[in-house]
Formats: C-alpha cells, sequence, structure tokens
C-alpha cells in the first residue's frame, strides 16, 4: 500500500495507565507504523471509546424562548425564504458539539420562523420531521399533498420521505419548533433530499387535514387503510385531544385510579395508530402535565431527549445543571444524564427523543431512583 | 385392547365412487375389524372432509328484530335473571347446525334483555364476548371493576378472562345484541369459567368508563400503560366517535379523496389501539355505511360474520338467498358464501367475524368479484 | 319469517337447577316460540357450553401398533391407492368424538401404507400435513416438485397448500405416521382443495431434499431466500439431528450444565428456521426422551396432542387413564387432561399438538404440578 | 443566558450561493447574535447537512494482510495483554474520518493477536461483538462462562452484554479479525462497560460449546430454551456449516435449481436461530462464495461493510477505486458506494455490515444495476 498519501491522518500517543506498554524507542517505531498503516490501538483508546456508561460529549444546556424568538424575528427581516435555503430555520447548538447545528448527538431542534405571505418550498428527505407549536397560527403544511392547520399545541408529522412545505397565510409572522434526526441520521450516512414544486401543491386551508378525517377517530381504522406504515399516517395531533387525556390522567388520580406516571405527573405518548408504538422510528414525543408543586423522580436514560416548556414555570435539574424554566424554554438533556423537574405552577411540557432508536436494537436502558429498569 | 366397549362407535360405509376398493367379503371383514379397532379409512370420508372449498354446515339466516324482541320482552317476564342462569340471553340457531345455539360455525349472538332493576351478576370466561348497541339505554356494564354506560350505537367490549356484571338503572328493559365465540372455543375445548359475585362490583353510573378517559384520545397512549394487551384497553366505543368517521370517509369521497372502501361505501374496524390490530384476538367488529342506492361487490371470506342492521333499509344477497332487511335484523354469512348488499336507503350496519382466527393461523382468503386476494 | 321449514331443528328442555325459571305453561309455550324462531336460551345450556374448565369430548385413548400395522397391511391387499381415495390411510377414530376420523378435536393421525411400485397422486389442500416415520424406507414424498426421501425416525412436512405426493420405490410396503389439522379445519370452515398430476412430479430419488440443501445448515440462512414464510421451509428433519440433539441434552444434564426440560428429560422442538417458531401455523411438533426411569411432571395444556413411541417402554397415565406403552403405540392426549409419562427403558417418543393455534390466539395454558403457568 | 463561557463555540459563515441572504452589516451582526446565543442557521449549513444521497466522510480502503499481521506480531513483542488494556486488538482507521478508529463510520475492524499462554482479561459492554478466524487455532473465548473454540473459518459472537476473555493455549500465537458497532455506540452515546475476572473463568478446552450443543442443530430447538434473545445464542458458527451450505447451493446451481443469489455466487447469512434474523441487532454477518470468474452485480446499500477475503483472489471495485485482493485482504464499503466483486479464483468472503440498523428503522435502501429496491 502507499501509504504516503494518508500520513497524518492518525496520530497515536503513547499513554501511562495501567496495561499500556512499556514506553521504548521500538514501541514508538511500532507506533509511527500504525499510523503509516491506518492502524490504531485498542489499548490507547479504550477508555474514551469504551465507557463505563453513555458519557456524552453533549451538555446539558437551556435555551430562552425571549432570546431566540427576536433573533429569529430579526432572521424575518434579513433572510429571504425560498430555493436553496429551503426553510428560515435556525437550530440550537450544544455547546459541547463543536458548534455544530445539533441539539443532542443524534437530534436537532430549531426555532423555524414564516412571515405573512411567505412559502417555504416543497421538499422530502429521509430524515423524519415533526413541528410543535407554542403559540400563534395561520400557516398550513402540506403533507404529501394534504393542508394541515398549524395551531397552539399542535404536533405536526413530516416523516421521512414524505413532501412538504409551508406557507403562511395569516396577518401575523408565526414561529414553531422543528425537531429532525439530523445528527443521527448525518452519523450513519443514510441521508436522501430531493427537491420538490418552489410553491405548495395545495393553498387550501381547512382545519382539519385529511389525514386526521381518516385517522384521527379514536379506535376506529378505515377499512380502506389497513396496511401499516413505519410511521404514524396522523399529519396533526390537535391540543384539544392532548389536553382532554391529560386532564383525564389527573381527574383520575384524584379519584383514586391509575392514569398517571407517579403522583401529580401526567402524560402522553403520540402514537402510531397502524402499531400503537412511536410516531416515527427515530422520534419519541410525549406531552408532560405536571400539578402545581408535583416533582419528578430522578430518571436517566440511554439516549437524549429535548424540552420545551408549554405553559407554566419550574425547576429543571439535569446532571449537574439546575434551571428555573418558563413558557418557551427549550432544554436538552443529553444521555444518561438524570433529570428532574419541579413544578412551580402548573406546568405544560412538550418533549421528543430518540428513544425508539435504543429500543429497537436492544440498547435502550432506564435508570430511576436507583431502580434500573 | 379390549375393543368390545368401544363397539358401535365407528361405523363405516363401503363407498362406490372412484378410487374406492371394490367390495368383497374380505373388505367388508376388514371394516369390521377397523370399527373394532376405532379406524376410519380416509378413502370413504375425504369428500366430506376435504372438499375443494369450504362448504359450511350453516346455513345462510336472517332473524328478524321485531320476532325476537317481543320474545325477549316475554322472557323479561317469564324468566330471572341470577345465578346459574347467569344472562338472559337468548342464542340464534343456525338451522343448518343441529339446532344448537350457534349464529355460525364459530361464533355466537343472542339478544339479552334486562329489565329496570335487574343486575346480571359477575363472571368471566376465557370465551371473547362484545355487545352492541341497536336502542336504548341505562344498562352499565361492570368491566373488571370500571363501570360502561351502554348507549345506542356503542359497542362494548368484555374480552376474554375480564370480569363483568350488568345493571340496569333506568325504567325501562333495555335489549342488546351479544356476540361471543362461544362455538369456536367449544370445538377447540378451551373454555374455562368463573363465577364472581352476584352484585355488580361498582353502582357507579359515569358517562364515561375509566378506560375511555385513559384510552380513547385519538393517536394517545397514556405513558402509564405503555404495556401492550392481546385485546383492547378500551371497554366503549361511542357511536359518536363511529358516526364521525363514517361521515368524514363519505364527505372525502364527494371531494375526490381516498376513505372509502369503495364508491358509496364507508367501512371503520374497531381496533386495539396498543397494536393497530383487531379488538380481540378471535373476533373483528366493523361498521359499514352505505349510500342510499350503493351496491357492495360481492366478496367471499374464509370464515364467517354476522351483520345487524343498525338503521335504513337494504337488500343482503348471501350465496342463494336474498332478504330485505330492516333496523335490527340480523343475518349470517357462513363461510366463503358470497355477500352483497344493497342500500335502499341510508343503510347502516354493524358486523362482527371471526377473521383473526384466520389470519392469524394463516387460512384466511378473500374472493371479490372474481378477483382472488 | 316462515319459520316452518325449519320446525323441528331446536329442541329445547326446560331445566331445573339453580337460575332456571319455574316450569309453567307460559314458560312452555315461550320455549315453542323460540324453537320456532330458532332461538335458544343460553340459561339452559350454559353447564355445557361454558365450563369451568375444558370438558373435551374426546376420551384418553392409545391404539397399538401391533393392531393397528397388520390391518395396514391388509388394507395393502384390497384397497387401491389412486385419485379418488388419494391416499390409502387410515384414521384413529377417538371413542369419545362419535366415530368420526378424529383423533382428537382438532387432530387428525393415521397410519399411511404403501407398497412396492404404488403412487399415491399429487394433490394440494389447506390443511396442514406431515409424516412421520416409525420405520422403513424407501418411500419419497414429492413436494412441489423436490423429492423428499422418507427414512427412520424422520420428520417430514407438507404444509398447507403445497402439492405432494408419494411413490415407493422399494421392494418392501412401507408404513408411517400421517398428522394433519383435519378436524380443526373442518370445525372452522376454512378448507380448500385441489387435484394435481396422478403421477409424482419428479422420480428423482436424492438422499437429501433440496429444501434441506438450502435450509438445513444450523444458524445459516441463504441470501436467496429472505423472505419469512408461515410454515417452516425444509421438508425433511432427519433422525441423525433429532437424535444428537437429545443426546447433547443428556449429556449436558450429566455433566451439570442447563438443557433438558426437567431431570432425565430431553425434548427438542421442529422450528419453523424462518422465524424460530413452529413448524406450521396449527400444528407443533416435538420428540422427546426420557432416560431409563425417568418420570415427567404432570402437565396440563389447553389443546390435545398425539404421542407415538417411537423406541423403549413405558407408562403413561392421561387423566384416570393408564397404560403401558411400547415402540409404535400412539395415544393421545385430549384438552386439559394431565400427562405423565414415565420410562421403563430408555424412551424415545414423538409428540404433536395444537398448541401454535391457542398460543395465536392468546388462549394458551399451561398447569404443571399445581403451578400454573 | 450568559452567553460568554461559550464563546467561540459556534461559527458562521455567510454562504453564497441560491437561497442566501444577502451579506449586509446587519446580517453579519445577527450572525454574531446567533453565535452568542449557540444558534446556527439551517440554510448555511443544509448543504452539506442533507445532501440529495448519502455522502460518507468515509472513503473506500483497503487493508493488506501482509502488511498488518507484521504489526500485530511485533505487538505480540511489546505490547502486553491485560486489564486496562483489555485487548490486543488494532484497528483499522479509515482515512476519510480524521484518524479515528473506525473502519466505516459505525463499525469497528481490528486485527486481535494472542499469544501462547496469554489471557485476555473477562469483561462485558453494550458493543455488539464478534470474531472471525482466517486462520489458526488455540484459543478459547470463553462467554458467560461457556468455552468456545477458535478455528479456522469459525465465526463466533460476543453479543453485547455477555461476560468475555479469551485465552490460548497453544504453542503459536494466533490472530483473528474482531468485529464491533463501536462507532455507532460511541455516535449514539449508549455504551456501558463493566470489568470482569482476569483470569477466564473456565479453562475448559472443549471442541464444541455448550451453546453448540444446545443450539446448533439445524431446524432444532430445545424445550428447555424457548424465549427469543435479542442476539443469536449460537456462540459460534462452525466453517464446516458454512462450507457445507454454500457448496450446496452452488451445487444447486449447477443442477438448475434456486439457490444462488446470482449466477455463480453463493451466500449464506448467519442468523440467530430464535428469530430467523440477524445475529446481532446492529451487525450482519454473512459469508459469500464466488465460482472462478463469477461477477457480481454493482450494489449500493445504506450503511457500510467491511469485507475480509477468506481465501482466493479477485477485483474489488468501491465507487472508483479498485483493487486487486487476497486472503486475508479487508476492504471496506462506504454508505451508498456502490461495490463489485469479481473473481480471478474461485473466491471466498466474509462480509459484515450495519444494515439490520438501518432495517430496523426504516431507512434501507438497496440500488443494484440501476434497479432501486
Amino acid at each position: 500500500m502507499s501509504g504516503d498519501s494518508f500520513s497524518g491522518i492518525v496520530r497515536i500517543e503513547a499513554g501511562d495507565g495501567p496495561g499500556q506498554p512499556e514506553r521504548t524507542s521500538e514501541l514508538d517505531a511500532l507506533y509511527r507504523s500504525f499510523e503509516q498503516e491506518l492502524l490504531v490501538p485498542l489499548w490507547t483508546e479504550i477508555g474514551d471509546l469504551m465507557p463505563t456508561s453513555p458519557r456524552s460529549e453533549a451538555l446539558p444546556h437551556v435555551w430562552r424562548w425571549n432570546e431566540i424568538l427576536p433573533l429569529a424575528e430579526r432572521a424575518g427581516d434579513l433572510v429571504p425564504v425560498g430555493r436553496g435555503g429551503e426553510r428560515r430555520a435556525i437550530a440550537l447548538a450544544n455547546p459541547g458539539l463543536g458548534g455544530r447545528p445539533y441539539a443532542t448527538s443524534t437530534l436537532w431542534a430549531a426555532i423555524q420562523y414564516l412571515c405573512p405571505g411567505e412559502v417555504a418550498p416543497e421538499h422530502r428527505h429521509t430524515q423524519n420531521a415533526f413541528r410543535f407549536v407554542l403559540e400563534g397560527e395561520g400557516v398550513w403544511t402540506v403533507v404529501n399533498g394534504d393542508p394541515v392547520a398549524m395551531r397552539r399545541g399542535d404536533l405536526l408529522l413530516t416523516p421521512g420521505w414524505q413532501w412538504h412545505g409551508h406557507h403562511n397565510i395569516a396577518t401575523r409572522p408565526m414561529a414553531w419548533l422543528d425537531g429532525l434526526d439530523i445528527p443521527f441520521v448525518h452519523a450513519t450516512d443514510s441521508a436522501f433530499f430531493e427537491f420538490g414544486p418552489d410553491q405548495v401543491s395545495s393553498t387550501r386551508t381547512p382545519d382539519r387535514s385529511r389525514s386526521e378525517r381518516i385517522w384521527a377517530h379514536p379506535g376506529l381504522r378505515a377499512v380502506s387503510q389497513l396496511a401499516d406504515t413505519p410511521s404514524s399516517p396522523i399529519a396533526a395531533y390537535r391540543w384539544e385531544h392532548t389536553d382532554a387525556a391529560l386532564r383525564d390522567q389527573l381527574d383520575l388520580e384524584r379519584e383514586g385510579h391509575p392514569g398517571v406516571v407517579e403522583p401529580g405527573h401526567a402524560a402522553v405518548r403520540y402514537i402510531n395508530p397502524t402499531t400503537g408504538g412511536d410516531v416515527m422510528p427515530t422520534i419519541r414525543a410525549e406531552f408532560h402535565r405536571l400539578r402545581d408543586g408535583a416533582l419528578t423522580a430522578a430518571r436517566r436514560e440511554v439516549g437524549s431527549s429535548v424540552w420545551q416548556v408549554f405553559e407554566g414555570r419550574g425547576r429543571a435539574t439535569v446532571g449537574d445543571r439546575e434551571w428555573t424554566v418558563e413558557t418557551g424554554d427549550v432544554f436538552v438533556v443529553p444521555s444518561w444524564q438524570p433529570l428532574t423537574v419541579g413544578a412551580e405552577t402548573a406546568l405544560d411540557l412538550f418533549r421528543f427523543s430518540d428513544t425508539p432508536i435504543f429500543e429497537r436494537l436492544h440498547q435502550a436502558r432506564v435508570h430511576e431512583d436507583g431502580v434500573p429498569r
């Protein structure tokens, strides 16, 4: 092999710890030969490569809605939306991940901003995506030709390889949270992308999408739609359903019946009705509601998650960081960092995570208050 | 072996068709020896045992609501409800099945009748069961301690081995349709039964059951309830959801979008939200709505089904039988008999079948208008 | 409804037990009306229909090889094999099942006998079938064109809807055990049957079938064969593999390692390598080996099984029946009857059962020595 | 937020392409604010983040056995094996991945070398691992207490979280190929690791492991082992079985029957017998055999693979690279790079890949000779 062209790529540093060979000139020569042949010893790398428990480079961090929203508004003035840039989306860059636009090692989170009359052109990609709406309305996302209204509290899906574009028919701008599995797909080299029309394929603005009219009836499935799909066929999970389900859980708790996750803590998971499982193969989405004063058990999980406060105020503790969080604030929980949330008012939180990846690959672990599961 | 005690059980008749042996005294002696040893030749039986396509002994038949309801009312006068008899349920006996209380070879269908103040005591059994309500209200079914109101158009489940009883708190009697897999469970020797309390374990009368408050939110799953169950955890599928889903399908058809099964024919399947599959392992339940004038394609299926007209009038053709059917009428479709339904008014029909058995055992076949699937 | 044509079908007998109505002339008139309208009350039937645990009509029974083999030989003299009769198969008729050719409520077991030069013509049917060979060789079963040698100790599959015929190229007759799900398929009205050629489609006589050459390599799967199939693609499970697996288990036990089912009791299940599950959707097949003196724990199961002694002598206890059984004897275990087998020599037994039906429909139960599972 | 501590992490460079905003001082100010708040615009990054098809940073590359084996031997002289370093494993570092010890973006491949008398101490980790043996023998891997002989042509598994150590009882050193999912587990922050004893927990040296005695019987499953496992319970896939399966496929091709993947190309996949699926949740392992002169169709796949020539000589073309490869050579195929292999002699190749990840997450794609699948 002509190793020359690769010289300088591999750099081996002799170590000193237990199990390391004695530093001799022969060893040095061997390491130089390794470098030449693009070889790296396990024994110098094992500590970083194979830690005793996950040591994510991502850090716990919070982004404040009242700091990022004004910047998105300013981008609304300065940055056009259209083909090429595709979206006026501004990603949260985890401070531990070297400036890459990654909220965690696997997840992307961004604030997207669309002004009145603007159109974000249609495209599709293998990355799974969703939007969660903190406030506002007036934008329709068109998913495979089906116009989907976006309103406060809604979760909107655009699973992998579905055409989608957005347009704002209102008189005010609208901002929302985008979530995707971009870092995961990038790390695994599995991204495909295709451009669609510059305009959205339907300008109709119905209250309910066709997907909801087929699929969002509890316990029912259209006989014309019996083939299961890897991702949910429901394009919009409406706030009124989420809110009602959470209220029911807290009412049941009050009446002494099962329903909540733990005292004062209601939670729903958004699901794919064709399977009862997660909405998309790589992304779990949930909504949590805490009574005023409730405190969640400390919980560690393999995999990372992103939380957005939907309403209320509380204390979030992630590893050795702790913050007061309020409406709109977004914080991230890297893999295996313990999380506790305490409510200082009634507190509503949206959450998404990469857990389905680990469950499907049998790498999931949960540890709660000293009880591994 | 002392075959004597079994004499007379096996009776072999020599046949004459192709492939049958010559009738000789030696053959006769051999057949007598077979009988003595409890043996039966395939060659005399194969025609009945292994037909070229299913030849159910069950016959197409219709029971008229206006004939069976008065008899149920009369039973209300004469027959008590209580321990031992357990239920004032009157089963439809298919005319081809020798007087056994079987609607088809695998399915039980009965009219159940409960007078004001009566209690049908709690029990549980491995047979899967449901109720479908044609008319009336005022009865609560208590399922594993959860009181479930029964109202017009609702489907109520009591899957295998769940405790259940009924009580009527209204001032009028109530009648409904019971469906179970009793014949199947009997044929396969898999029945267990256990008595519970003589009174229902809860006399509360809430509008919604606890199961609905946890489970009947579209696309949502309580984070406290992540274990899948073989049968649906939803105790009541409410008419307003069924009706809305069917309206949506017909509206979508009118707008030129997919949704209906075939022109003018909307249909929903009731599902287990933990899996997206059928409500119970042996029973499929569906609701069908035809526009006035719509006609379904002729369809044969392995397995049998029972239909009840919920509202409207139409023509049902099953094999060589044809009837005008109206509100409340119940008709049965034996295995592999072709079915067509034509609507003479807007027509709503409830249907249940044994299809999940065949799908799970890879014996399902469907044949539609000459197109086998 | 014109009930007249159905008169005499339903016969209701008033009962006397707890929960039965008072016998009055009004009740009698009501019951006559029920009969007229093809209706049957639950309260008169519930005891038989819904027993507290399975009460199969099938009885424990044993057929002696040295009694049935001579009758099969005699049939070899008197009964031709060919189109129409299809097979010289003589079925075991359970004494509790009214003379029908059913070994149990769901399973068919027969001795099949083929003379030198004879051909059992090709056909296919939705019933799942297998052969198990107690002794002899020289017959090839041709399965979908693939010739499969039949030899002592082999299990040969012909799953539902696969073409198959047999021909004997040896100089001696051959007898074997046929197992099918005929009673189950009959009870559920799901039988299809089709005639094929009168001759087998291949007269080649290789030692190994093509199916084995593709599939019977441990832990390996052909990259050309990645689609899973409901039934096993392995046409022949050879005795040398079965025997070796059982020897390994008993050796492991001797060395103090896990492997056997219980002390002195080794057992293997034949599986579908595409899924790791049962060989066919309705039939489980296993082979059991007991050390001399070993005794199995008493065990009840929902569903029935058929056992054939392959070699050795032992005591089989089924419910209140007990027999000494020897090579070739076939005995049946009806649903929920407790079974114990004790070995008086080293004892090898082949077994098949209907358990996959119950596992797939969530009706399976096992009860071992007082410990329900 | 006090952004100061994070200054310098995010660096945004204004772009010029289509869809980029006009470069103004206002835009510059906005970008500086983004950096301050740890925000990154999608529109400057989308080209790299979301390519139209996978653009792996990993490069096609080959490592020559006759270059790496001498270095491993030299490491045998200079580097001890023991606690801390754990293994004398030398990883292949893809030239496109910045010197990290990653063969591809998701897969680790290393040559491991163990001298006579040496012991690689026991540990366990969530990374899935296997060994493939090109040559030599005399080492036993002890997996959860079960000693597993390593011999030429064998595939040995140590799935995630199973204890394992190695010891060499022979008089000669032994080298083999290690494969793991280290890069994938690292990228997803899901690694756990635990130290075990310094010595192997069993020094027995049986020919067959206990796992094989239980599991490696074709089409058979121990009745004592009915619980499915995420990874294969077979610790060793022996060369004689692999070789026989490949011979059978090529013989079948010669006889005109199905079996091979394409003309002259036989292949087996190693499977988990409890499910029929891949041996481990993240790793697929296969063995391929080409007749002399055979040429495989060009094939692209999402995900990467590593190939080792087991015997013979051929031409491998990966993207725009082409090499003559011989016994022991290891080459890598990054995601979506087309691969063709041509045999210049009879050619045997071992292969492993990360495909199960993509299949389980519904991201798999294959493209063969212009035909996407």
